[in-house]
């Protein structure tokens, strides 16, 4: 049986944390399986590298050369940990060798800095594994022609769910700090649960709404090629890993919960525009000229405004892009028409995600009067198929995420429940 | 006309010191010349990669794969020098590329950690440069089969010479923290002169007694490949480089001069073995011994003992092997038949080089006629074609240097003088 095992930064820190890392790896050995080894940069390198690059200069003006050089650069973060890992995999008695992209060849397109698997073809990786050697690849890289590329941050997710896929492996463990998905970020709700399964469109929504365990790019690639992944953490002991969270087919959830998980998102900014003229082609206006500058709008409202005739209209953007989308709307004024703007960073967005909405009705019902309940009032509201989402003044965070844990039944049985 | 330059590790400390050498390379470039830039480990990155190696584990018994991944991993510091070079030369507004050994391809054996280079051949690079880019190349490392060696220590300076080499350029110019190639060492010897040409033959015994500013092994390589070799300080002026030293062939050297250089050695240790019995084969037994604990012995010398039939035998070996000579031979005592043995490392090597030496008789007749003058003992001597050595006591070692470097002229003229 073959798996992909992927360390990130922390878990690799320092020798002591690869040492760690390795026993993880030597138990999956002897437990017979043939094993390749994801590991991305050393914690704290790939920011390294990154500094020196942005000192060597501003880039020069349109020069793709220098993404190129980028890449040349901050893969050797990984580079170092490949070779690392199989040396202290040998020192253990074991054989190992490291795999840089170019080696694999992991192909990529060549758009540097951010570039996107193409082709894995590996008879001899595949051959080695089979034959009993560890395969420790370095994460993040790849090769287009004969220049090294880099998949962008987080990109050794990727690179240990792409492998698992063209080896077909049996799951893809993801080693971080911490041991799993949780219903909830337990540093706000105590009670939260470490989930045990996850389909893979719930974790999308978990993680593109603010559950950073993984890398959204990863779980779309995990789900488009029906690869299971795990997440564990490597701050277990190597000869007891706890269970970690599997994030798989929703076939394989056999007892699908109508809520998995609560998430918070800090990072959002609220927009409002008054009095939008009610013609045809406004609201399309304001959103075009957002997106020309690719701005990101979520979560849009549109309300009937106090003037005839006219809307307002309620949206949420990156509250680092909230600058720039008033500025860009404060010019094109006149020219929309609208009467005024607020703005407003003191807001969160509270996310219910589950596939059992699909099946349930009256899961948006609770939530609404779970939050009217504490007497929370709710701007926006945004929905998918398994995934709703509110829009809240900041304040209220931590209590809207306790009440709704509670609701869904996500809080953990109490100490001596069977 | 093509050239290559080399930086070495304090040339390009730092960004600050790889903006200094990219002013170094506008220069050439702006005089129209096709370049090659090699370039080593920013300084202390390598010890620091090595000690990473180190930590991983002690070397697993019998197993090259260590030494594989020792290279993945050393090799990664002259990946990002390179890397960063381009970046700054790009930033200039120069067409720049960095390329690594897999990229060339600059093809090695498969002796990891200390690779020869077999073969460099590469019609993209070649191109490249004449079509205006400039070739950033990651010294110290190449390829070997799919898998990245490394030269060993110096290495970055044996890059230079066989990049110069393959692509037939007019100098090698090696850039690092001295101005030159000087007559004797100036922190000895005030009156040390810079040396305007030197033949490889002399350049040769002078890196082999101790001017540490070139690796024998590149100096080997340029005299084969007759690659002129200029050493230059990038720390003067950019816009005003000094002259530097160059290291050519001795046709190209008009004036030539008796002695060139004095250089002193002060690694080397004394080993007197006493009355060892005159028969055929008992000096062979004992570098025979030696040998094969591949101990290198030099300055021998054979004379003959009180008692008959044996003689004494004594010689050098370098200081950190004498504990071990020192041993082998004590524990041989008995089967060798010498009486007693005596070591010294209070001695020193002062060596006078010249390539005039082959045509001039009385060279040796000055040396010790001048050291005898004031009152210093040889121990031991040696001579080649173009070398005198001899051992004297540490003590007089700054006196010997000064009094030969006045005896053969090679004081730097009175100041104020035509």
């Amino acid at each position: 049986m073959r798996i992909v095992m992927k360390f990130g930064g922390t878990s690799v820190a320092d020798i002591g944390r690869i040492r760690n890392a390795a026993r993880f790896v030597k138990r999956e050995v002897d437990d017979g399986k043939s094993v390749v080894v994801v590991v991305s940069a050393m914690a704290g390198e790939t920011n390294r590298l990154v500094a020196l690059v942005k000192d060597a200069g501003p880039p020069a003006p349109a020069l793709d050369a220098r993404d190129i050089e980028y890449d040349a650069v901050v893969s050797s973060g990984e580079q170092v940990t490949s070779g690392l890992l199989a040396l202290v995999l040998q020192n253990m008695g074991y054989r190992a060798r490291s795999w840089q992209g170019w080696q694999i060849p992991l192909e990529t397109d060549d758009a540097h800095g951010k570039a996107r698997i193409l082709r894995i073809q590996s008879p001899p990786l595949v051959e080695a594994i089979d034959g009993g050697e560890i395969a420790v690849v370095a994460g993040f890289q790849g090769v287009a022609g004969a220049r090294i590329t880099t998949l962008g941050r987080g990109g050794s997710d990727t690179t240990a769910v792409a492998m698992a896929a063209a080896i077909g492996a049996e799951t893809c463990d993801i080693y971080t700090d911490v041991d799993g998905v949780y219903t909830t970020d337990p540093r706000i709700h105590k009670a939260a649960r470490r989930i045990d399964r996850i389909s893979f469109e719930e974790m999308l929504e978990m993680a593109s709404v603010g559950a950073k365990v993984l890398q959204t790019r990863s779980v779309e690639l995990a789900m488009a090629h029906k690869v299971r992944l795990r997440v564990l953490s490597s701050f277990d002991p190597p000869d007891q890993p706890g269970h970690g969270t599997l994030i798989c087919d929703e076939d394989e959830i056999v007892e699908k919960k109508i809520v998995s998980g609560i998430t918070l998102q800090r990072d959002e900014a609220n927009v409002n525009v008054l009095s939008v003229p009610d013609e045809p082609g406004k609201a399309a206006a304001i959103f075009s000229l957002l997106g020309a500058a690719n701005i990101n709008v979520d979560m849009i409202v549109q309300s009937p405004s106090r003037s005839a005739g006219s809307a307002n209209l309620s949206f949420t953007v990156p509250e680092l892009e909230l600058d720039r989308a008033v500025a860009l709307l404060t010019a094109a004024k006149d020219q929309i028409g609208f009467s005024a703007m607020q703005s407003d960073k003191n807001i969160v967005k509270v996310s219910v995600i589950g596939v059992g909405m699909k099946s349930h009705a009256g899961v948006a019902a609770t939530m609404f009067k779970t939050l009217g309940d504490k007497g929370i009032n709710i701007r926006n509201i945004s929905t998918s198929e398994i995934k709703i989402s509110v829009l809240i003044e900041s304040e209220y965070a931590e209590l809207a995420i306790r009440a709704l844990h509670q609701a869904y039944g996500l809080d953990r049985p109490p100490a001596g429940a069977p």
